[in-house]
């Protein structure tokens, strides 16, 4: 590696670091995802920028853009029927959505040779979407996604479209989904913790 | 470029060219896909591998992977009320998904300034997911996908769980989600005549 390249690799890895620290301090780090993200911490060629380990939400969406998304609720773990109704039966306006999400992973590294390690460790993991999203000297930036999805509408214009009784339902197809991508992220600190130093 | 990289490349853009050519013929690539593939086919520097526009589909899963998936019903346009009523009327077994899916599109190019010339149409065209998924002399593939997407459960175990009334409103919202899809996809295309030769 260029000197150059090297500096500007342990600022970047530096100032992630000071972040991640005082993200997982204040407790805004999924708890599923920290054991990942501070294995990758502890590296020393690698770091964490963004990431979430999967999720089960309701979104308001107030108009077409992301900034116009709101969480009506948003849970890290599987949800039970209770919670699903009550949060149902609130007053919301707009439109509200059922989303479950997969976990999304930004992992930094200094070169090609760095990023196409990690791209090694998604295959091996059964990680099917990944690639290198930044390729600047010093600076890589692979994102990795896991697949498990659901996604509604339950309301549309603040008018029901979805009976409470069909999102309980879609809840208990959710659920397994959600701990099927909380497996896969599982497997993905394994090979992590084979492959990167 | 390197001799050994320059004859990588144009070996892997002949055999694409091949392999677009004939599914063109075969009618295999869908329309709305159509002209980006021809116009980036007709490139010096650029080839595509696999690609869908992104479409709307019932989707019946009889196992965990992917192979087990079928097909009851896949449209590369919107659809009309009448054709989902008919198709969720007909037989299925095990579970059936409904899914609006955005594109996917494989762009392959000889190396890093290729691939991030992608990148830069990528970012302007504003599609959010996209990255290098291989980096090999003479062969960079990078991965596009659109974001417009839906996606539930109508049957659970051979058991309906969505009233197909529910599924008929969703479609209200997946018609566009799937116009959407087909918009960033165009302004995409623009993009790369601008700056892919």
């Amino acid at each position: 590696m260029a000197s150059d390249e090297k500096l500007r690799f342990g600022m970047v890895k530096r100032r992630h670091a000071e972040t991640f620290g005082k993200a997982l301090r204040q407790g805004k780090v999924d708890e599923q995802m920290q054991p990942l993200c501070s294995f990758i911490a502890g590296t020393k060629n690698f770091f964490t920028s963004s990431c979430c380990s999967g999720r089960i939400m309701l979104l308001e969406k107030k108009g077409g853009k992301k900034k116009d998304n709101f969480f009506h609720r948003k849970w890290h773990r599987p949800v039970s029927a209770g919670e699903l109704r009550e949060a149902l039966a609130e007053e919301t306006s707009g439109d509200l959505w059922f989303k479950t999400e997969p976990f999304i992973l930004h992992i930094g590294c200094a070169g090609l040779s760095g990023a196409e390690k990690i791209l090694g460790c998604m295959k091996r993991a059964g990680v099917k979407r990944g690639g290198i999203i930044v390729a600047e000297k010093g600076k890589f930036l692979v994102e990795l996604q896991g697949t498990e999805r659901m996604e509604f509408p339950v309301k549309v214009g603040g008018e029901m479209v979805a009976l409470t009784g069909f999102v309980v339902k879609a809840l208990e197809t959710a659920n397994p989904l959600l701990e099927k991508n909380y497996e896969r992220l599982a497997k993905l600190e394994k090979e992590f913790r084979k492959s990167l130093e």
